[in-house]
Formats: C-alpha cells, structure tokens, sequence
C-alpha cells in the first residue's frame, strides 16, 4: 500500500513543496518543531534508510546537502539533519534549522499562509 | 588547530575505533545515549556536513549506510541518524540503536570493559 509519502509524491495529497528532483522530493512537515522543518525524502518507497538502493541513497543525500545549504542562506541558522522514521514507513531526512525555542517533543501548530510563507522562502 | 576528531582519527587521541576506510572513520561516542551510540566522521576537518566537498560527502553516508546496516544486523534494532554537531567543529553523524530507555538528554557511563565489549560486538 502507498504511504502518505508516496501519496504526497504522486500529488494524491497536496503538500508545501520546496524541492523536487528525479529521484526526491521535499516539503515542509505539517507537524514542524520549528519554522522550516523540510522533510528530504527517496521517490521509492523503502522504510529504512540504509534499504535504499545506493543510487536513490545516493541521490537522496545530494538532494539533503543543496536543502541544507539553502536553508543556511535563506534562514542564517546551521542546519539539523535526523533520521528516525517510526512513524511513516517510508525513508525520509527531517531537516530543521537550530531554533533556540526548539523543545523536545514540541510541534508548532501553524496556519496555512504561515506554511505558505514559509514554503515560498525555501523553495528552490 | 586539529578538533578532538582529527586528533582520534591520527590516533593521538585513543577511541573505540569500529570502522576505517581512505576517507572516513567510526568509534563509539564517550557520552554515549544508548549502549552501541556510534560516531562516524570524514577524515577530512569540516565543520557543517554541508559543507564538504562531493567526494567526502558521499563517501561518508556509504560508510553511515554499511556502518547502520551491521549495527541493525548484530543489535537487532533499528538504527537512527542525527547530525546536530554544535559541540564539536568537526562533521559527525551520530548512530543510534533505537532504544526504550533512550532519555532525551540523558547519557550513560560506561566501564572500559563495558566500552570494550561494545566495540568488539560492533567492529567491521
């Protein structure tokens, strides 16, 4: 069955997309922890990270570097990067720029023209 | 001047080595999160991970990916990634098996025979 992340990817379910490329797609996480937390993920659908042939692994950590970069540039904060992914069975990189209100476990509820500014700032 | 990583990779500094190739080099984190808390870093000194060049890049998520899929194998748990690296000015990535008594915040203290044992479960 399509994750919610290949539903993203095939346009099944509308995101705040930033980046898009052969092989990734990113976008913005709808529960973020700070204001321009990206999520970097593989097209193909492979849970863990280290499954993913060395091509798509490969491209996908490309695609993580020009992010990162980017969003050093535009938000002037060093780049986090985490790979947990227990929560959707599909790989993916959360991206989130240092915050000094960052709180473990906390998530921001944001509204949609905040997302949409926020989206419009970082893509690429 | 040399960060503590470039002094363990030189081996001026001893570690708990459990991988080594031409371009990057893995021990266990003396603050460990969790038993088999694992860091990999590129020989190269760079500070964000962003920022090295291509080659380095890569070759150090290839050794994150061999590295995560053994730790998987022989810990039997499934293993994160985080890259964060505001305390030491030398790129790393943290490997850690998930684990239920992961604290946020939290580190242990482990015995040099605990240490030991550790690297050698964990040695490539």
């Amino acid at each position: 069955m399509a994750s919610i992340f290949a539903k993203i990817v095939a346009g099944d379910i509308p995101s705040y997309k930033i980046y898009e490329d052969e092989k990734t797609y990113a976008f913005l996480d709808i529960h973020p922890e700070v204001r321009g937390h990206v999520l970097v993920i593989p097209k193909i659908e492979v849970d863990k990270i280290y499954e993913l042939p060395d091509e798509d692994y490969v491209a996908l950590w490309q695609s993580v570097k020009k992010i990162a970069k980017h969003m050093e540039e535009v938000l002037g904060a060093r780049v986090i990067m985490k790979v947990v992914g227990t929560d959707v069975p599909h790989a993916h990189v959360h991206l989130t720029p240092l915050d000094e209100n960052w709180e473990y476990g906390k998530t921001l509820e944001l509204s949609e023209a905040e997302f949409k500014e926020i989206q419009e700032k970082l893509a690429m």
